[in-house]
């Protein structure tokens, strides 16, 4: 693997355009070589579809990132940042599933329907897993990451499980608010942006950091800055976007992003910071 | 750990229920100690009821059955079988979402939703990682099982992804037959409980076998018995149970399965093969 020299390098803010576009074309390319159509083609063409319709999401990129800026190679996390993207498919599929009983609400955008229900809640069931199989297939002898491997699992399923991601579609579907975009009030929307937007980018920040080989300090500092990052993005664009107050709370959310960085001075630090403003 | 004599048990029918009840009550133990109703209550408890509403399944109890016939002790099982339970729960969870276009096929018994459908699906989507996460947390430096848990996740994933379950589901949906009893036809139902049943316990034999410490040709031929041991369920229990020739499918598959136990004599065999006649 070739070894960059991340620490010194300082990119400008068209450099970190190029950066972005790099790290998700690198992360799509590792996908789309990762599901193959490979028969039963029936079921993963679908599958192939469904991954790549879902809107892309920032976390896998910030995962590459956070990897970089703790002196690793972004290949280190290029499986944790693909089974994100996976995660995130599942659950935008799932979402946006018509059930009998579920209210559209106002504010979610209809979305082209490529196949019908049945297969849609089949595939979200099947690119779960296959997340989690790509990243335990990351297990490699020569790098000895067995144990950071299992711990960014631990932490997927976490980010994805009945605390986090699915918490926050919870709060989502309970709240009569989520029926019309004038109930919503900004303490709410940061409560579902919390666990939802919020919860996946400070996994992804996280996964990045472990697998870069971060201290446990700085571990903890890129989840902070994940958990920013997602909160502003959910803000800026979900539901309660136009809410009044919500400017106010995004401000605060970018100062207190920048300030986690803070003790990263010198290294590749402008290229992860461009992701408060994405 | 105490270790118990495996290989010189031998144990008669009547031992075989007690067997059987002991280790299904230890798997439901530990599901219930590893899924406490910590907060958020209103995810947490209906998460339990769902993994507990699913009707009992072999394929755990399969699991560690294997790792004891190989020579390990079914703690070292244990999670794997629980995790099995889980994706199990999780499948039958969505597989009875009343979904909008979704024919319920005759043959399919009505249940009682004690949930509407948008939890069902959002629990659904939060048992699978949980599985995960268990399966990973089980990781024990003292054990150095590193590997054998990666392993066993891998064959996890590949069992209920889009080459397993979900691929066997996808054919019930896409034939016609699944909308009455009639037009089933043997061969069917056959590549159906291949991809459903016979995967899920051909997993869980296989899984038993690798964290127990078996050779790789004991993990071959447990994954062989595993997999006609959950086709014969399949066909005994499921949609197709009363098709004509289906008889003879099934005495022919039960003696595949004993075939495969053959080498074992003189281990605990006669626990794991009264599994042909559940």
């Amino acid at each position: 693997r070739p070894s960059l020299p991340h620490r010194s390098m300082m990119i400008t803010m068209s450099q970190n355009q190029s950066y972005w576009a790099s790290v998700n074309s690198e992360i799509e390319a590792h996908l789309k070589q990762a599901i193959p159509l490979r028969p039963p083609l029936q079921v993963f063409e679908p599958m192939h579809h469904l991954v790549f319709a879902a809107p892309q999401n920032t976390a896998p990129a910030l995962c590459l990132a956070a990897c970089e800026l703790v002196g690793g190679h972004r290949d280190q996390a290029m499986a944790a940042a693909s089974a994100l993207h996976l995660m995130h498919a599942a659950s935008f599929t799932h979402e946006h599933l018509p059930l009998t009983d579920r209210p559209r609400p106002k504010s979610r955008p209809v979305i082209h329907h490529a196949y019908g229900p049945n297969i849609e809640l089949l595939l979200g069931d099947a690119i779960i897993p296959f997340g989690f199989e790509l990243l335990a297939r990351s297990d490699d002898p020569a790098q000895n990451n067995s144990d950071r491997i299992l711990r960014v699992t631990i932490e997927i399923t976490r980010a994805m499980g009945s605390q986090g991601m699915v918490e926050g579609q919870y709060y989502e579907l309970e709240c009569p608010q989520s029926d019309g975009e004038e109930l919503c009030d900004v303490g709410w929307i940061e409560q579902v942006c919390k666990k939802k937007e919020g919860g996946l980018h400070a996994c992804g920040a996280a996964c990045g950091a472990i697998l870069g080989g971060g201290s446990e300090e700085e571990i903890e500092k890129l989840r902070r800055f994940g958990l920013y990052v997602g909160m502003i993005q959910g803000m800026l664009h979900g539901a309660g976007r136009k809410e009044k107050g919500l400017k106010e709370v995004v401000e605060e959310l970018r100062n207190l992003a920048l300030k986690e960085l803070e003790e990263f001075k010198g290294r590749k630090v402008e290229a992860i910071s461009s992701f408060v403003n994405v």
